[in-house]
């Protein structure tokens, strides 16, 4: 179930709420503004990854960079990105070794953090227009399944592309489109719809990350590109030490989903 | 004047035709093709430069990134970045040392090349829209005009935004906006409609880079983030070595203007 203040809290309590400890997914919460997915890695494979998502600008659009070590910057007022995720994960050459709601202990004063768009910060817009979004209205985890597809790579970092997925009712698929087009900061349209063998999706029922969502009949699933796909590439590509959110647990970021909403 | 050939060449000839030595802007040119801004940097100057280009995608929306030393790329084809635009500036320590039609002698293994999005991308959709394009009219280098706004910085990299300006008919205006809000991948909407002397332009006679256009009267100048603005940066910053394109004088890319249309 979704937290009872989480469509009516701001930003700041939202954070301030994650700092001390709740856990959540964050799907629903604070609609209105945006949120982000997190990669945090040191300054030396800051590049590549910068250049990843040049490259890969539909899973992987940048909002923010964090100066090495900082831990805020406009996007988050006086936030910590260390403290104000609901839950972390830590990876050592690819291996998860943490899932923490603190990642203070690992800082390090040469870690860069990006800030990624979300495609919740098109959820509230597809409400509106009618297109129901089931993952909400069922108060679970959006379900996110790892392609076939290829991302294109950069210096040292590779991985395949990861989507979340919402069933679409077929008469408001065109709806679902027109509608997150407008969104081509934060994955904007889908990467694929229905078909999901053609994209090597095997099992709706079992996605990679977060919770299955029933689809009901009548509805085509619609694939997003993906945030957590930097995480993917982590864990294929092996650096160091990264640091990402928990998948669906995001950045919740002092932007307005307005802001990047085109024409 | 236009070269007679400009309006119906397609990329692989007109880059060949600036490889064996025409000299030309080329606003006008490959219509339909994209046009892109260059800037080639030491690998060690990459990440300051990518992330300066993050933090103001306005001026500076990368298409593509050459890898170090890479001299074509998907965007390219059998092209060559080094001989391949019509008139290049090279760069020492910010002082522009050469203006050449052939950059090989520069070249350097570690060299990383900047494609960034052109404003003359979105020109057909406003002559479309029957939006006048007075420098394509007049057969001249669109103006460009160094302001008073900032760039965000980035490392070690800082400059002043700036400008290119088409004088819009007062009834056009809206269209102009409009129209060019679809291509928020190649400088998007204007920064700045009017009073230029609120973005620090005293004379519009006297154009920083490029040539002074007629402004008629009932027409309200239109200002748009330009991709020169990499090369202002390199001006003030001063990076020990820079390449870039002689202002208007573009990289012809393999890219379709409609490849960056949303939504």
């Amino acid at each position: 179930m979704t937290h009872p203040d989480a469509a009516a809290i701001d930003p700041i309590a939202a954070r301030a709420l994650f700092r001390d400890g709740l856990v959540t997914p964050t799907a629903g919460w604070a609609p209105g503004w945006t949120q982000a997915n997190l990669l945090t890695l040191p300054r030396a494979d800051a590049y590549d990854f910068l250049l990843f998502a040049q490259r890969n600008p539909k899973s992987c659009p940048v909002l923010d960079v964090l100066d090495a070590g900082d831990v805020s910057g406009p996007l988050l007022g006086d936030g910590d990105i260390r403290t104000d995720v609901p839950l972390y994960r830590v990876y050592e050459y690819g291996e998860m070794v943490a899932e923490t709601i603190d990642v203070t202990s690992w800082w390090r004063p040469d870690l860069v953090s990006f800030l990624i768009g979300c495609s919740f910060t098109f959820e509230a817009a597809l409400l509106d227009a009618g297109v129901p979004v089931r993952h909400i209205e069922q108060g679970r985890n959006v379900p996110m399944y790892r392609t076939s597809r290829r991302c294109r790579p950069a210096g040292s970092l590779h991985g395949p592309e990861v989507v979340s997925m919402r069933p679409i009712p077929a008469d408001l698929v065109a709806t679902a489109v027109r509608v997150t087009s407008r969104y081509p900061a934060v994955h904007g349209v889908p990467v694929h719809i229905g078909d999901p063998e053609a994209i090597g999706i095997g099992d709706l029922s079992a996605p990679d990350f977060g919770d299955p969502v029933e689809i009901r009949p009548g509805e085509i699933p619609g694939f997003w590109a993906c945030g957590v796909t930097p995480q993917a590439a982590v864990m294929e590509s092996r650096p160091a030490l990264a640091i990402g959110h928990a998948p669906g647990h995001m950045v919740i970021t002092d932007a307005r989903d307005s802001d990047y909403l085109v024409p």
